[in-house]
């Protein structure tokens, strides 16, 4: 059996890689028009009533069609067993990444619900600060699968600490569960 | 390719799911032997180091071979844009119920990390409180294959809100990564 | 975020696990009415229509509602390098039987394609036959939530080989991309 | 919870993704060094023993430290209700490219088996033929993680039809499980 849920009007070129990035996949270069100019107050908006995030002290760092990343500081309070950020606190900042670079592609009047995720943890996350990237790789009218990645930042450098793919749903802002 | 982690000598009985329950999966039904009779003692101790568990206010509920439960309370601050609690808090609290239900199969001076999971959601999660249920559906030396899922309590019945499927790993204690 | 596709009409008693199988996820024990009394014709109908099954001689065993089970005897031409059968072979059985027992509760005129899935491998796939279990843990209206398990059977007995989680879509057999 | 195994000495750069490819996640940049200067020659006289390759007629097009593509034309007989090729036979051909992807980085005397996998399928399988690639993104010494992209050609351009993310382990050949 195979998915074929309708891609969305916003996809422009499609694996059109550039030959300097001829290792990417595909679906990473693609380029996305929005469908609502809006788009970034709209994420904005949203998050701002993400209590989870504020919890944790994330935020959001860049917003483009397509690709949202979000920012947090280690903290002793959100660690496992051996001192470092949990499996879970780096599942939530990739998880929230990827939900709005699907948002960022929706029309005005969609929100956005993680239908599953999957994720592999690379390495122990100890370091300074935390990026998570989430981009879309396949956009469509109903479900938009997303590609994510978490690293690790420190003075000395960089370290990816999970890889996420999952797939998020559009649903009329109206008919949210919390009416 | 196929996997074939040997395993472990803990496995008693194989698929020997009753009459009674003959629509359950064959792991599920079976039955475990721990290795190390402080199991119990062992993962409380390790999740009192758990200090995301003390941040969202989670408890262990029951810790049996091969199955682990830990229970949360609905809390504001750890809900998401629609006051539902989040997607990744869900998930913290069964990943921590899998991780555990694969300890307490592994002998003394083991400890356990999560290589990877795997989440669908179900429904919105609003509910009173919330229960983890981490079960162990293929024990093996090094890998462990761990089912899990959460279930949200009212007063007026329970609802099944995420299923995950995950792989754990055993590692000596000595060998952890903040040595 | 979180998903919420409402759940389909279909849904009769949900987590009504009886006292002896209090061990199995609330979602297994749930009891399914089919919309169209006809689900079986068509789940047959369709499963004719699949040339990798034919391919491959896999064949239906069970159709109930919610539950489709498939059966694959073990075959040289289907197998990896250590001489098991491959893992995608387990994958396409339990795939179509997921795919099918989301379609038992469908209405009449729709299709199923399959969004993602993830699977474990749990044990080398050898034995005289493979019986892959497709169960719906979630129905919605869209979106179907189906866990399935691979059971290698030998004349001395079975095991578990691989578990599946995954999600079906619904589509208009009119919508389908063939047209 | 969280992973740790520790990774394979073969890591050479990490995240040292190229400003023109600063979209690309950092596991995707890395280069590896493989341990093994005959690992081309292991992987094809592995890939000779996958009876499912030749049944399906799969070949090996590239083989190189971390990378592996697989390719398959369209056939008839590999085809699901709609006329496209069947999730699982994408599965199949991107699941062998990630195995043998990692098996580059391995050191002699190792194979590998998949313990577990993810695949989202993105569009309809209708194309002349089909591309798979499997890339490492983060090797170990027991498990090694990797993503795979399944790409279909046609004159007129690619469309990216699956995307993977799994894990893979490493075992001594001696202690493969078919003796």
């Amino acid at each position: 059996m195979q998915s074929m849920d309708p891609p969305g009007p916003n996809v422009e070129s499609r694996g059109r890689a550039s030959d300097a990035c001829h290792e990417a996949p595909a679906g990473i270069a693609t380029v996305f028009a929005p469908r609502d100019a809006d788009f970034e107050t709209r994420v904005r908006a949203s998050f701002a009533q993400l209590t989870l995030m504020k919890t944790i002290g994330a935020h959001l760092r860049r917003i483009a069609p397509g690709e949202v990343e979000i920012e947090l500081a280690f903290r002793e309070d959100l660690t496992q067993h051996h001192g470092y950020i949990a499996a879970a606190i780096l599942t939530a900042i990739v998880d929230i990444a990827c939900g709005y670079a699907a948002m960022t592609l929706m029309p005005a009047g969609m929100s956005v619900l993680t239908v599953e995720y999957k994720v592999n943890f690379l390495a122990p996350a100890r370091a300074e600060r935390f990026l998570a990237v989430g981009r879309v790789t396949r956009p469509g009218r109903t479900l938009t699968v997303c590609s994510g990645e978490v690293v690790g930042i420190d003075p000395d450098g960089r370290q990816s600490l999970a890889l996420m793919l999952g797939t998020m749903m559009a649903v009329p802002e109206d008919r949210t569960p919390n009416r």
